[in-house]
């Protein structure tokens, strides 16, 4: 897929990775909408296959490559929840997944990786150290990156979690995502746009890494400053997200790290669930404007939950 | 309910507390059932009304009440989840609720009671502190007790689980509950007598309060040592429990902390879903005797998520 997905090419992703991943179920919690003021939907892709939507993108990333592409296998590098992605898709299409990883990534999204029989790289965490040995490694496999969001096929997966959550809930007025790279929030805008046009997409993001707010305001893609709890969302925006994110999206709400992990750690409390910080990110900002959804019926896809146990218990400590 | 339920009795339980608590889900993980060697349905009472099955029991004991006797209120000794669970039972039925809890009760589940406006009356954490508070509490205000476990109207209503449960599963093997003061296991071994007679329970028991092991070996209500980290399972049976679980069940499977904190670790980390660690104690069961259960469909009931944030993580590291 080399242009923007169409309604048909997101309806065709859904059909061919159905087989391959979860209906997530839909939920939600009195207390939490007590509290918010608005009725909340969840779209819990913490128990998607990887623990992460990343299931869905990569999925059909791989099965959309050609026959003799695919037996070369598939690359990346990710700073987690889609290398898992990948490593699994590999496996479950009997090929070769080799996966750059920064040396910080968590200890549990590395234990996914090679559990799936994943080949690990390790590299620097910086942007270009992960781009030189990736390069390297595809060089040396001929082997096809699938970029984590930078990617077409990617957010055409990505853009089937709101498909199904709109399945479910009916007309929403709004529907809140994370943004790191902007592969879910490009597939959700243009979800949106085909399947309830009526619905605001409105995108969460950590203060400490507010590139796509600021490339909003510029018009540049503007790079991430990085300092944020929510891991999973230090990337800057790619030039196919960009684009879509630009043009489709109205709003992005920022949150600090202490109301992204008060929310973290009610969905614990009240809902008995496990989000990582980078997923709590949508409902910090829903509570951080909490006039705009009073009484509304807002979704939110509830990105991941990978995250390190002990990591977890130092950020509650941490943040109380 | 003067005696034993039968078969109508815990039927008519179900139909009357329906209105009123979630239909849980039963749920499965690849990742647990291939380490454990069986495939495990887990029926998920963490995602219960109040985080825990005990919802069942007191809304039926709660319905069961003559007008008179129900307008003059709820009272009960509880360490918690039942604590919680009469106190909205009131609140949903418009009558006040008295609960003795020992000062040593996890604040969560404190916050829990106060949520359903129950009126807290603070104890020493001793048996003897929690009677006689209760009984001042009930000689002022005539309100009538519902013991947490032993009474047959709360039996009632935690069988109602196993019904649900079989009704997703069909035919179990095996089903594990945790024991405690024994309300749990006499209400699925009655309704395993009554629906699924081919389905052996066993009960899983803390090594640090295995008074329902010993109690099985003397014929005697053994009192328990209470030291686990399963806190709500410290509890011996009672003169109600006790000949249920004495004609009934087949076998007691004891887990020390270790044990029980590694299965309420893999729960967290594997099916992303938080559980408190008296709930583990049946899954660390599984474990320990794999043998038995190879193969085999074995159904297990997560009997709840409450647990202080920072207590569940001071046990993680403790017991790495």
């Amino acid at each position: 897929m080399k242009t923007v997905p169409s309604k048909e090419e997101i309806l065709s992703a859904h059909e061919r990775i159905k087989p391959y991943i979860h209906r997530t179920p839909v939920i939600s919690s009195a207390g939490i909408n007590e509290q918010a003021g608005c009725k909340i939907y969840f779209k819990c892709e913490n128990f998607q296959k990887i623990g992460a939507f990343k299931a869905r993108g990569a999925m059909n990333a791989a099965l959309s490559l050609s026959k003799e592409d695919l037996a070369k296998g598939l690359a990346t590098h990710s700073s987690g929840n889609h290398a898992q992605a990948l490593a699994r898709a590999a496996k479950l299409l009997g090929v070769p997944a080799y996966v750059v990883m920064p040396s910080t990534a968590p200890e549990v999204k590395k234990r996914g990786v090679k559990g799936f029989e994943g080949k690990i790289f390790e590299c620097e965490p910086t942007l270009a150290a992960r781009e030189s040995t990736l390069a390297e490694v595809i060089a040396k496999t001929g082997a096809t990156e699938i970029h984590p969001f930078n990617n077409y096929d990617v957010m055409a997966g990505q853009a089937t979690a709101t498909i199904e959550l709109l399945e479910e809930t009916g007309k929403l007025d709004y529907l809140l995502v994370p943004v790191g790279g902007g592969g879910l929030l490009s597939g959700t805008l243009l979800a949106a746009k085909y399947f309830s046009p009526d619905t605001q997409v409105i995108a969460g993001e950590p203060e400490g890494a507010d590139d796509t707010y600021r490339s909003l305001q510029s018009g540049n893609i503007e790079p991430s400053q990085a300092k944020s709890v929510a891991d999973g969302l230090l990337t800057s925006l790619g030039d196919k997200t960009f684009p879509i994110i630009r043009e489709h999206l109205k709003e992005v709400i920022t949150v600090n790290d202490h109301e992204i992990i008060a929310a973290m750690r009610l969905v614990w409390e009240r809902m008995k669930i496990i989000i990582e910080p980078s997923c709590a990110v949508p409902l910090a900002a829903v509570f951080k404007d909490k006039k705009k959804f009073a009484n509304k019926p807002v979704g939110v896809i509830l990105s991941g939950g990978n995250v390190d146990l002990e990591r977890a218990c130092d950020l509650f400590i941490k943040y109380k």
